[in-house]
């Protein structure tokens, strides 16, 4: 880890330390992405056959996942993994259900009503990689909200064999069909349909660079598929003072650069003591890590900043934007009010990441790369659409009429004046 | 208006007779706009001038507009029009404030505290084209929500000479700054900054090919800004039954009919008597339009459905998910559960789009080109982003920890469960 004293830099410094490496698909990326979309595209369910055959070299009875295989992977699981994972279902769930929006209703003007109301989106579809390890904890985080939300049919693409734990928490989660298919021609089939897999609206879920340009690619297309977000490489920063126990940030550090070599680490402390003890406990602690090497490459361009005091470590954070942002010093929540631009943010030392990367009840897609500048936490609003409604009476409509007249002039659009002068002479000729 | 009976089109006509126009915009637009952004980034305020005079002939003194100025436009507009600004200002902030959400903070464990909590977007810039005739009803659609949400900085552009009633919204709204700044170059400038324009977070507003592609490719770059949503040509659908007023539908389907030729409008009814009588009604109201050419080429491509029955019409719109839904029935509220896949909804015969389009409340700022079924009306979230925190207590962590444990297990995760049992282990040391 490189340790730089935030006033020692200039202007320009103090951006580039902080700047992100940028993400360069290569145009041979979204080349085979495209030529990957066009053959699911053209020919359905084979080209799933074949394309997963050539990219996951297994080749699957069925496209959709049975439910007696459902049920023998539950069968399976150990009671011990189904009660963690009923646990982290009830919790996900409950702080899920308490974002369900109020129906807004306003009278602006007498006979004039505003209505804002929520719709699930129909139909959704959830991408959970493959890999070494199984991801059900991403099940959680997607399938419940879809759940929640109501969204009348969902559905979840992951590479094939799906791991046990995913088709349990399917399960929990209620998800409609499971598909054995992975990789760009997942997105590709639930973007455009084929003979087993369903069409989705929207697509959720994290991937490799190729499922991030598929999923770029469809939702360019109107007759493809809108996307939860854009994706970039995991992020944690860290502020803490000198209360904060070097181990447990080290252990906080450690386990975001366990995700892979491009994690993002950042260590922001007003304490040069606390900043010595932090490095000294990452090598401690790295050196028993299954994922050491891992690990090792993340922090090899990880950064320990010393600021000057802890209102210049929040304006650090608040430049910087990280996908999740650990506080440990004296009084954390007195320091959330001045927090901007965050994913997700835990405070106080007990409070790892992983808490909430698993179980605590908040969602663990977030916004990466900056983009917490302007996205939000995954929640139960991504699997829903606002409308709005209006009601007005007579009354209404005749109080309304000379501004909206007024308006419909110096915008030059007769028929919009029409539309209110018609009803509104009609009402004069009933009354006279 | 072309006339159909919903029942004696066989599946692929039903689907072919709604679908909407391909937007082609072609090679030469995208490379126009790249090149646009390009000069834009290089030679900032110089650019600005140069495609000013290009595009625009016109050379303004300051690209930024004066408060001198602003004052000066507020004082050459009529009583009636500040009047009628006013009054559309005020429902507008009605609606939106009413769109304020709680905080959110829930216990899902014991000790285990998950909360959400809304933020501003710190920097928003507004787009509002020029053209024949000023729009200050879209200046109020995008400054009321973005001066509700709190934002920290609001910008304007539009096409230089802007027009006194965009400068008196401009001032309502407490805008920050307006510059005298149109098309492709307006969107690049306030994306990624020049001497005189402010860079920003995320562009809303509409505009021609060029300004939604350059909103496009910047968005498209993670150092440009992120957008308000994808642009299409507006529609309207009418649902109706021989109830309605076929004078009103008529005035309703030309006032989205001068909008532009490649508007889209459709009437669904159950009711053939009432199809003729609204298609009567409409060639005599076209003949006294000032805009009638242009609403002449938009009907000639719209359409006239009859259904078999309402609830037959409920699912052609619901198929179609039109950007504004005009329903003149008997009993509209009766059926507005059963609507979805609309951006807005007007409901009953004292219900014209153009009191939503200005004035009643609601934002005319609405998802197009079936993207309603997955994007929402625009609001005060889109001005906002929701963070997550949690704070987990000693104990909090104590119960939750066995369901981390097991989890990060599964999915190999080490650094992640020691981050729970290094501080489970400090709790048990300090215990004993």
């Amino acid at each position: 880890m490189r340790t730089v004293v935030w006033q020692s830099l200039s202007k320009e410094q103090q951006a580039s330390v902080l700047e992100r490496p940028a993400i360069t698909e290569g145009a041979n990326i979204t080349a085979a992405v495209a030529e990957v979309i066009a053959q699911v595209r053209r020919d359905g369910d084979q080209a799933l056959r074949e394309l997963t055959a050539k990219f996951d070299k297994a080749s699957p009875e069925t496209i959709r996942v049975s439910e007696q295989e459902i049920e023998a992977a539950s069968a399976r699981l150990s009671e011990n993994m189904k009660q963690a994972l009923d646990q982290a279902y009830t919790n996900i769930a409950k702080f899920h259900k308490a974002q369900i929006p109020q129906p807004i209703k306003v009278e602006t003007m007498p006979g004039v009503v505003c209505e804002q109301t929520t719709r699930p989106i129909n139909t959704v579809g959830l991408y959970i990689p493959g890999g070494s390890a199984p991801l059900p904890s991403t099940v959680l985080m997607l399938g419940v909200p879809a759940q929640i939300a109501g969204c009348r049919k969902v559905v979840l693409c992951s590479p094939p064999p799906i791991a046990d734990e995913i088709l349990y928490v399917a399960k929990l989660c209620q998800i409609d069909e499971v598909y054995n298919v992975g990789g760009g021609q997942a997105i590709a089939a639930m973007a455009y349909g084929t003979e087993s897999v369903a069409k989705v609206d929207k697509i959720f879920g994290p991937g490799n660079a190729y499922v991030t340009e598929a999923k770029r690619q469809v939702s360019n297309d109107f007759r493809g598929a809108a996307i939860d977000m854009p994706a970039g490489p995991s992020e944690v920063m860290v502020i803490a003072d000198e209360t904060a126990d070097p181990d447990f940030i080290a252990a906080d550090l450690l386990s975001q650069a366990e995700h892979g070599p491009d994690s993002q680490v950042v260590l922001v402390t007003p304490s040069p003591v606390l900043a010595d003890q932090v490095t000294e406990a990452v090598k401690t602690q790295l050196s028993v890590l299954s994922r050491a090497a891992t690990a090792e490459k993340a922090l090899a361009s990880s950064l320990v900043i010393i600021s000057e005091s802890m209102t210049q470590a929040i304006s650090i954070s608040n430049f910087y934007g990280p996908e999740h942002l650990i506080v440990q010093t004296r009084n954390p929540r007195e320091l959330l009010p001045l927090l901007d631009n965050a994913g997700s943010i835990f405070l106080g030392s007990w409070s790892p990441e992983s808490a909430g990367d698993y179980a605590s009840g908040t969602n663990h897609v977030l916004p990466t790369y900056g983009y917490t500048r302007t996205y939000s936490s995954l929640g139960l609003a991504d699997f829903s659409k606002r409308m709005t409604v209006q009601e007005l009476s007579a009354e209404g409509l005749r109080g309304l009429a000379p501004t909206v007249v007024a308006m419909a002039e110096a915008e030059g659009l007769d028929a919009h004046k029409r539309a209110v002068t018609i009803r509104v002479e009609k009402l004069n000729q009933v009354e006279s």
